[in-house]
């Protein structure tokens, strides 16, 4: 048997924490699969005080991850300190100039400057891996990187944001409006430092572009993500949604199409009895399909200490075996820049508004759907929702999203609407 | 770029032409995802004139396996003849001591030999790939030598049988009795030449068999597998199921206790909500449970040209990215011999009865589960299946195997039997 392998850990946070229990529980049978142990020899966090859930006083700290990037005695550098740029890029760089290989969760920084990070470890001939930086402990990465290397992918999609799927489910669950769940969610500990991140799609738009990049051989291109995040949808869109046999998710797909790359992470009504409607809490779903697999469905915790450990494990235990790849499937110079198109496969669409109670304002709402092509499947209207407004909920027949941005645009010039229309795609998936 | 590697693939059936065509269409893709460009150099099969879907005019024809085996322009041996012994078996020798890798979709002959070919291919320095044994295009035997290469295995369960499934599916859609289904099935294509090796549950069997190995790091053991099929299963028992909410799947279960590892397949009720109960035609469902990762859940096309081949190419695109793996995960001679135990957790039951239809019968019924043990949920007739017979239905609150097993073999002493009493196990997976 090799002499071990030795990691070097920066960032001692859940899933640094996770690690390093896998590494020390599993240790004889790490070493049985990867035919040679596994140690840790040098250590990097914030607070070298704060009371861990593990004994690290065997590993040498360094207060600077730098330190461990660059040590002599580190094979694997273990980056988990996030953020898409500053230490965590820098002493990634420093790790793979120093001729080490690097394995990360970060998924803000691989959909920022992935393209740049791979050409740099390439052209060393070292690897990145990033099992965990998608779908937590659900080998999406592997799956298509290596497992779907066969197949010409023709479209990716899923629900790769716990957080985001905990706030949705438990609103339906327990009846409460957004506001509350989010509270209860930061309360949690679910949320990330900045909220946004989450709630508003970010995060789960790195992981698609990232997933992207791989499907297509694509230039990981983040900005081109059309993102919309779950702050908008109302517990009236979760009972509307319900009534009508559908739940509401934060959906991203990605799919290549003769007008160029569709990626979209926006919150969609999807059929409550289907695989991704039936998700609940923080469980994740990613979706590929290839042209000669068809349709393989992967499911599992997206996040969470011994899930996202999971991961990280599966990629050090794959470089222990000595196995290299191209950090997105093929080599990083090949990959083309995609040219980035709207989505623009035609769907059917639920739009909420808030009217004006007079005579009239349904028949305007009704016109401008018109003037856009829209045709309408159903239009109800909702109780009242105080003395001078009325909810109403349409349903439209499919349509493009061009024919519903131009109606959308187009109806507060009504002058009915008391609110901003709440406009969300069905898909049939 | 490396120069090709060179294919050298034996049989030439719905598999073997899915390989060719992937090969054919995606030369380019596989050549950058792979690093080196993949070509076919030899081919063999029984029948040389048939019309197949594929140019292969452009391969050396081989009328002999062995030929292929051997042959000095091969660098991977592609076995897809099937048979867990014979030409199948020999050739796949011949090409490991040819200094030949070897990928096969052959679980019978891994399920039966899988320990000598693992132990003869690492003593030689050769790998053996398997991803299409098991579960079609569903990357399972990668999760679980790779992805989960952090995690002890706690249990392995699946639908596993595309046929069986189908099977299934298709008596409760169109309350067709199982005869018909069977023969219907037989004229799609969709049994094995030996249907029992399907409905019999021996297929399945033989890839849960694979599976424990790679979860538990033993010895492929078939001959444990407590294996049942489906062939007792009527459409009064779909019915019943169906009225209380469950769906009837061939089920295979595999789990280390501390009696030593059970392997189950046999056909069982679950929660037709489920994600398993939910399963249609010929799709397959793997879940695997782990100690940091939690529960992983794979689902995909079990079968297929398409599938099984996109899981054929994965293992080649392994091979020529250089990547070197154990047979099972972890080196053939640390595998240990498992010690086989039969299923002990207790779970509820489905017993149908059919039963003279004469005073006193369900009380002698009762009194033998009282005997045995065990408590009745529910017990109940449905109507008359004849003059003299009417069914009777059973479900019972949580009980051991071993209680089922002795009330099994003691009912046909109250003389008030028809025909054989059929017990399925709830799971409620």
């Amino acid at each position: 048997m090799s002499s071990p392998l030795r990691l070097g850990i920066a960032g001692l946070g859940t899933v640094g924490i996770g690690v390093v229990k896998i590494v020390q529980k599993h240790a004889d049978l790490l070493a049985k699969r990867s035919g040679r142990g596994i140690a840790i020899t040098a250590i990097s966090a914030r607070d070298r005080m704060k009371n861990r859930d593990a004994d690290i006083s065997a590993y040498r700290w360094e207060s600077d991850p730098m330190a461990v990037a660059q040590a002599g005695d580190v094979d694997i550098y273990v980056e988990l300190i996030g953020g898409d740029n500053g230490i965590a890029r820098d002493s990634i760089e420093a790790a793979l100039r120093s001729g080490k290989d690097v394995v990360t969760a970060n998924k803000a920084l691989l959909a920022m400057h992935g393209q740049e990070l791979a050409e740099l470890a390439e052209s060393l001939g070292r690897v990145i891996r990033f099992e965990a930086a998608v779908a937590g402990g659900i080998p999406v990465i592997k799956t298509m990187t290596e497992s779907l290397a066969g197949n010409g992918i023709t479209r990716v999609m899923g629900v790769m944001n716990g957080t985001c799927n905990y706030i949705l489910t438990r609103m339906e669950n327990a009846g409460l409006p957004y506001e509350a769940v989010f509270e209860e969610a930061r309360q949690l500990g679910y949320l990330e430092a900045d909220p946004n991140l989450d709630v508003g799609g970010i995060d789960a738009g790195h992981k698609l572009a990232i997933l992207s990049s791989i499907a297509f051989g694509t230039r990981v291109n983040f900005d081109a993500v059309e993102i919309e995040g779950i702050e908008r949808i109302s517990i009236d869109d979760i009972r509307r949604a319900a009534d009508m046999g559908y739940r509401i998710k934060l959906l991203g797909i990605a799919q290549m199409t003769p007008r160029g790359l569709e990626q979209r992470m926006s919150p969609c009504l999807v059929p409550a009895d289907s695989p991704i409607g039936q998700l609940a809490g923080g469980t994740n779903m990613v979706v590929v399909e290839g042209d000669s697999v068809g349709q393989i469905v992967l499911r599992g915790a997206g996040a969470g200490e011994g899930p996202t450990a999971s991961a990280v494990m599966s990629d050090i235990v794959e470089i222990a075996r000595g196995v290299r790849m191209p950090v997105f499937g093929q080599p990083a110079a090949d990959l083309e820049p995609a040219q980035p198109a709207r989505t623009a496969v035609p769907a059917a669409y639920y739009i909420r508004l808030e009217l004006q109670d007079k005579p009239g304002a349904l028949a305007k709402v009704a016109a401008i759907l018109g003037d856009a092509g829209i045709s309408i499947d159903r239009m109800r209207q909702y109780g009242h929702a105080s003395d001078s407004s009325v909810p109403v909920l349409v349903v439209t027949h499919k349509t493009t999203p061009e024919a519903i941005d131009f109606a959308i645009e187009a109806l507060p010039r009504t002058g009915v609407l008391v609110s901003d229309p709440v406009e969300l795609r069905i898909e049939e998936v």
